[in-house]
């Protein structure tokens, strides 16, 4: 018998999933007022496994759901609902746990959020809603996505969901990463040594990688100045990628059109920060990969991963141990 | 040696190309202050040839065109920009010259358009910018486009590319059509008398099909009653093809959950007209074919059968006498 840590919402959609597995498992839930309870009685318990989903971690009880897992005695195995595992959180209980599994269906729903911006910029729909709240008759002409060159940064789930859709709708792909050799999902892969230049070829721009001190404020001034004054720039990343003051600078010099950011360096951020007023910035609330399809993929994810833990089997998406060191 | 009429802003992209053919046409160039002039000067000419595009169709001298053409003694050939060939104008054109031919190229750019409508309805668009311009942090959750199933009434060169593009993204897609048969675009393909019973299961109804007496205010009270109360509506067809007062009502009683519409009755759109204002309506003003991708490809199109005609080859696209009787 083994707890399993887990967010009430995460659990109210794959208790009666679990049930499965009752003989094996007793679920301890978290709410998000931070009340731990054992949600089918008590019981003895040898170790603890834990499902962290986006439910946990944009909790308010968030630091109860680290807390606990971390000061238990034992983690066996920890799913993460994200490919992430950058942030401090995530280090540490990659460091406790025995084995740890990530998930990659975030991608789908971060690539309908790329789309979405790509589109409303290509379209120029802040100034279809403008003239239609001024009521005026305007045939502002539009350009084509499929007539559109993308360098996304980052090739790796993410981007490989979001080149995937833009190569079905004709756009050129050109991805960018460390690791050699083509992808399907792109017209061409260049290495990181060669994104200064490509930076000019490219009518939008996208972060989809990884925060670490290698990448942090990759998005500087001299990246923004490389960029064509028509571009747009998008990030579904993580704020540390950019230098936001580099970013507003560029935007206020149209040295770039329009920044569509998911993701900023303070979440939730303040009130009296620049970039909600930006008429140049498109923000949304880190919200690219909240979707119920997403956490539906998730948690299959989850229970196929239970099933071969409780067997005894290899994990999909093991991360391995050295990347927490 | 023929005459062979165009829009100003048509010339200036085509001019080059048809330099080759000096020999045998004479540009006769039209304004849109209504000014005729022969741009390669004065020439003996037999016959009238005419390309009707975009440019020519919502021009001011738009009524100078086609008087133009239509009191010519002589028709020998028409291209339209456009697929539809309702428009009493494009019927009394189609009735005059000996051959017509029309274009899908337009499809694509529309395709791209209820893209942008349906991904910013499912994804809260304007949900979104109301929680930046409030400067509030609000995890809004979406829905995936890939999880929706589309509806779309008219299933031609416009309904196909849509559909191509919404299952490229993983949407399920049922296509209304009088012709029998499969379509590689389509889920499943309904005859028009399965159109009521098919409007329940879908999440987003997109008319894409012609005006006809058959079709005029198709999109009625019944039909709007029969659609789910979280579906969204879309028409890039005709304005006609909606019965307007009973779509406010459907909106105004959350019958549906909201409208994008590219075309309407009335265009321009007087200012008091109340599809301005209204909240759950997204307006554009006839533009969803109004690229420079659009206007490359059909020009295309048109020197193509330009060749064509002056060899005495069959044109593409042609359409058939009998759509003009």
């Amino acid at each position: 018998m083994r707890h399993i840590l887990v967010h009430a919402k995460s659990f109210a959609r794959i208790e009666d999933a679990l049930k499965s597995y009752a003989d094996h498992i007793s679920p301890l839930v978290l709410s998000d007022e931070g009340d731990l309870k054992h949600a089918w009685g008590e019981s003895e318990a040898e170790g603890l496994l834990a499902y962290g989903t986006q439910d946990a971690y944009f909790s308010p009880s968030v630091i109860t759901f680290f807390q606990t897992l971390l000061s238990h005695e034992r983690l066996d195995w920890f799913q993460s609902s994200a490919a992430g595992t950058e942030h401090p959180m995530i280090q540490a209980t990659g460091k406790k746990a025995d084995l740890f599994s990530g998930s990659h269906e975030q991608a789908h729903a971060m690539a309908e959020w790329v789309l979405w911006a790509g589109l409303d910029f290509f379209q120029r729909g802040p100034e279809r809603r403008a003239a239609q709240a001024e009521r005026k008759w305007a045939r502002l002409p539009f350009k084509e996505i499929a007539s559109t060159h993308w360098l996304i940064i980052g090739f790796g789930a993410i981007g490989e969901a979001v080149g995937a859709r833009l190569r079905a709708l004709g756009a050129k792909v050109t991805g960018v990463r460390r690791s050699a050799g083509a992808s399907e999902h792109a017209d061409e892969i260049l290495h990181p040594d060669r994104l200064v230049a490509a930076l000019p070829n490219a009518d939008a721009v996208l972060l989809s990688l990884p925060l670490t001190p290698q990448t942090e404020r990759m998005a500087d001034a001299a990246f923004f100045e490389a960029m064509r004054s028509d571009a747009l720039f998008l990030n579904v990343g993580r704020g540390g990628l950019v230098d936001e003051p580099a970013l507003l600078t560029a935007l206020d010099g149209s040295e770039i059109a329009h920044a569509m950011l998911d993701v900023v360096e303070e979440e939730p951020m303040s009130e009296d920060h620049p970039i909600w007023t930006h008429p140049k910035i498109t923000l949304t609330a880190h919200i690219s990969a909240l979707t119920a399809q997403a956490a539906a993929r998730t948690d299959q994810v989850f229970l196929e991963n239970l099933e071969r833990f409780l067997n005894g089997q290899p994990l999909r998406n093991q991360v391995a141990a050295k990347e927490f060191s």
